[in-house]
């Protein structure tokens, strides 16, 4: 053991935030320890807006240092401190091109497939029961869903394309390009918003990533207004 | 010269996307010849869908390789494989936490900032000029405008802040997170869309930035329907 695996980390995330999920597995896989604070981003607090003016999850923190903000800066950060130490099994590969691939497919991901799908599905049926009317709770608005699931099959289209031509998702090796896609439709999937009958090539991609150990804190966490959909922690959807 | 320089890039951009600046920026500073082509996003055409499945700017290609897609992963691959050449001068800091700050504060400047002020100004005033009708031309919103007036002032406090406790955007160097946030003032600046007098700081920032040479060919570019505001390539404005 290192003094780098034994230093503290700080992560500021949310159970339903994609970026959060992505962060969260980036740790487990590169053996980091992390004591975890749910925030609420929508409450915009002042100490967490200090820390991350943007008042965006994750925001990590290790040690005394700085805040880091934004999933991308930390996924580099952690994988620019430890990666060396994964040696074979790093989720970053070393050839500038197979990088850009991956940071390609992560934003895909944690950007435009959240802006798109997942983040329509969390904001409907998870954050507006837990928000205030006025800091914008309320019902579910099913036109929104309707829009969401209609985009979220062509995402789906589009990772079965992926992973049907490649063995994972950015290549031949697994990377962390495959983290934040998981991520993402492990949010979808909780809320029943995954058609699984879509691609069968999706849904052997994600039990392969869905059975690693680093997965199983995800699968376990529970909201109490709303339990999992059946297929959410069946390792043999 | 080694053969990396003299290699060959080809670069879809648009004049007025921030981002596309951002890579434009960073090729000079790195030294790269690059062929670039105008591309209108909202054309969504063929052959650039298959080069970027998501229709977004920048697309970089080197020589025969992948279509390289999106500012951050092109500005991370221009210095993986070209940073070691500048030295001294690389726009990319060494310590993993002063990589994570140039970073957070490139997504600030390219995502946020975009999406809350500066994509405003460029789809109002100029893309809606370009855009049929059926692809979301017509007249700028003078509501959007003003929502985005009163973002923008919020995002010259942020920089202002930053530029006067740092000596550049991210710290005591110049890094490409300070090409990156004069990438987006540039294109509102075209549009006269900068409130100059709000900050000292910003503004003495920016006019050292802006008198770079790999600044000379962003302001000399007219958009022929629409000309520049009077101080966008005045250098003592």
């Amino acid at each position: 053991m290192t003094d780098e695996i034994q230093s503290m980390f700080t992560i500021y995330h949310h159970p339903f935030s994609a970026a959060s999920r992505f962060i969260r597995l980036m740790c487990a896989e590169y053996g980091i320890q992390a004591d975890y604070i749910v925030e609420k981003p929508w409450e915009r607090r002042d100490e967490f807006m200090l820390l991350n003016p943007a008042g965006t999850l994750p925001v990590a923190i290790e040690n005394d240092g700085p805040a880091l903000c934004g999933a991308m800066p930390i996924m580099e950060y952690i994988d620019e401190t430890r990666g060396f130490m994964l040696g074979d099994r790093t989720l970053m590969p070393s050839h500038p091109e197979a990088r850009a691939e991956v940071r390609r497919i992560i934003e895909w991901f944690l950007v435009k497939c959240d802006a798109e799908a997942v983040g329509y599905f969390v904001n409907e049926k998870l954050s507006k029961l837990e928000m205030p009317r006025d800091q914008g709770g309320g019902e579910p608005d099913s036109g929104i869903l309707r829009v969401a699931r209609t985009n979220m099959r062509h995402h789906m289209k589009y990772l079965g394309y992926l992973v049907a031509t490649r063995d994972w998702i950015a290549g031949s090796r697994m990377t962390s390009a495959d983290l934040a896609a998981a991520a993402s439709l492990s949010c979808a999937d909780y809320l029943g918003e995954v058609p699984w009958d879509e691609d069968e090539h999706v849904r052997n991609w994600y039990s392969r990533i869905k059975s690693r150990p680093s997965f199983r804190p995800l699968l376990s966490e529970k909201v109490l207004a709303m339990p999992p959909s059946p297929v959410y922690a069946d390792l043999d959807f």
